[in-house]
């Protein structure tokens, strides 16, 4: 747990001037990781720090690799924020930053395993009514974390367009699969929690430790193909449905940045309560986060995105906390850099739905844009945009910058 | 498609003495791959081959990194394979050797991505019975190369003992699950294959290409706590049940080795043709494998290990060629270094079943063993070792050395 300090103070000006816009993602009080080069070099990528509309070249101060960073102790995680807040501060000296519309990015960090969750209960209800109508949710799913190792070589960073998968597809009325370009591709609303120092094989760590080994949070769109998902995911998970690519933003926003956020973890009145290895008095505390959420998109007809939806990491059913603690309770190594994934975070209402099969009623009902356009799913040129940001009275906004993906045609 | 040459002769011979021992798992005629470095030295591990009972250190060749060289081509993994074929053959200079006794492995490579595919159909159609008597194959099987994401960070090198996980599971006649040591450790008989050069992100290969990204091969178990998974796969596939370890043999084989052993590919009479994108004449001619398939075990009461079962990789459903085809079919790039576990390979006969679960009806009928022990599944202290080989009249005996794991108590 994180406890509020001067950095959090809405009251500190950064001596960049754009960080001090109300609007920016990145005030003094973010300070989030990205790996960046100037546009167009061939220079290796660095560590640096968006504040603004500008980037801090960490490599002078002997950060170098981002992975090496993310296994330092919280201890130290937060004595560089001191020192990276104290070094952009109003009136500290002024160094020289790169601008962000000057710079390219790649993942921040190697990523080991990815793997992804399932934490948004509204999501797998909405999902599973469309599978199963008697029976939306299964047993499992309010007892045990549910998630599945997902494709770590096809995640890209934002801005990086994705082709139409081709795949297996069996519609319901024939005999046999066709294998042809995917027609419901869809996107999925996700926050993408980064570990911390991990832990051994075969040593877990209890639900109290979990917060030791989160590093930050990044949003993350898990591209899905409909028509494809269906029919190859029974008996072992999704496959080649999600492996075609991830997209995720740029930007690690720490967990000390998100502090001011933090919200008691409870559970709806009647629901079974969390096992012990999951439940801790400081987990009810302080587990959740108020994040809002927003899937964007921009059709080629378009000269400004729209809104598609919003929703808030407040509906998860488990925690980022439970999603590491369990994911390391059988002794499995969870190591600097790996990605954990929170899956689609739909919240309550219809118009809150993470991905398009929620928001058509999984294809029936198209959504009909402001420009007259209709859509069920992703058609190629469309550009589909995840953001997200916490604010709260007392406390600057806190953004995590743009988690973009346009759709090219199938070979 | 590798074809035969003067280094598939059997009657070639090496300078190194144990490599012209007829049991030998590493005669002149397989050179597989390891990384290794002196017993108990803190030095760097190294690239190197085995050849009988020796290693030859390939970091004076400018060898450095195992994934490096599985990103050549396949006419320059063919040229290397010539040129270690010339400097251990007999009548070749001898050059300085580390005896296997005297080396520790690790990770032959590192791996970027591991997928575990189920290939084996008696193991699906088995597995399937217990869960589902009167439809143990699910529609989709004899279509679509089933197959899921693995947790890379967990694949360890034979030796490696693994603690008993724990985990979430349910009894059938109780209201919640409980948290608790797995009391159904198993094993899983398969083979591992290692990409070579591997494709970029949205560029699928054809079935004939397939071939050239496949760089050799591993014996692969992949440990699995039955208990543990019925209550946590549904509806996203094994998660917690598989990821606290995998164990690979320290040697890949390459293809190259292989090649004698190449059969024709077929499907059973009646059964689905595969669709045209994992389908040609040059793979129904050669693309299965004549691999013969053991597990062992050594209880601590025991002084050597005893057989439970054999098999042979000509079962597989699928081939190697077609998971690999499949995997890049929907533009997912592979690269070098990513494992592709076959699945378990049961045979037809009850006795060539892959893992426990089926040799002793998903627990219920416990194994006698020669020295009167019983086991259903694993105990605390028990040694599962996996063995494979190819032989073939005309040929020298290629084997895939050992990938063995001991069981620790729990936490």
């Amino acid at each position: 747990m994180t406890t509020l300090d001067h950095t959090h103070d809405a009251a500190a000006r950064s001596w960049v001037a754009a960080a001090n816009d109300p609007a920016t993602d990145f005030p003094l009080q973010n300070l989030p990781f990205c790996a960046f080069r100037s546009l167009g070099s061939l220079e290796p990528f660095r560590v640096g720090v968006g504040i603004g509309d500008q980037i801090l070249d960490l490599s002078g101060w002997g950060i170098t690799d981002m992975n090496a960073l993310m296994a330092r102790r919280g201890t130290e995680r937060r004595a560089l924020r001191h020192r990276l807040f104290d070094t952009l501060k109003e009136g500290a000296p002024a160094v020289a930053l790169l601008p962000q519309a000057h710079a390219e990015f790649t993942r921040p960090c190697r990523i080991g395993d990815y793997t992804d969750f399932y934490t948004g209960i509204h999501h797998a209800r909405a999902v599973g009514r469309l599978f199963r109508p008697d029976n939306p949710l299964l047993p499992n799913y309010q007892w045990v974390p549910i998630g599945y190792h997902g494709r770590a070589s096809s995640v890209v960073v934002s801005g990086t367009p994705l082709r139409r998968p081709r795949g297996q597809v069996k519609p319901p009325d024939a005999d046999a699969p066709v294998f042809k370009a995917s027609a419901r591709i869809d996107c999925e609303l996700e926050l993408g929690l980064f570990v911390g120092p991990g832990n051994a094989l075969g040593e877990p760590f209890g639900i109290d430790e979990a917060d030791e080994h989160a590093f930050g949070l990044t949003l993350l769109n898990d591209w899905s193909a409909r028509d494809i998902q269906p029919w190859e995911y029974q008996p072992l998970g999704p496959f080649l449905a999600k492996s075609f690519g991830t997209t995720i933003s740029p930007w690690i926003v720490t967990m000390e940045a998100l502090a001011p956020f933090r919200l008691p973890f409870t559970r709806p009145e009647g629901d079974p309560q969390p096992l012990p290895y999951l439940d801790s008095p400081t987990h009810r505390a302080q587990a959740a986060f108020d994040i809002e959420l927003e899937i964007w998109l921009r059709t080629p007809a378009m000269a400004a995105p729209v809104r598609l939806s919003r929703s808030n990491l407040r509906h998860a059913y488990w925690s980022l906390a439970q999603m590491l603690t369990h994911h390391a309770s059988n002794g499995c190594n969870l190591q600097p850099g790996d990605l954990l994934g929170t899956g689609t975070i739909s919240g309550p209402q219809p118009e809150e739905a993470g991905s398009l099969l929620e928001l058509t009623a999984g294809g029936k009902q198209p959504l009909t844009l402001p420009n007259g356009e209709q859509r069920t799913f992703l058609l190629d040129g469309d550009e589909l945009g995840l953001r997200a940001y916490a604010e709260k009275p007392g406390f600057r906004r806190v953004g995590f910058g743009a988690c973009d993906g346009r759709i090219l045609p199938a070979l």
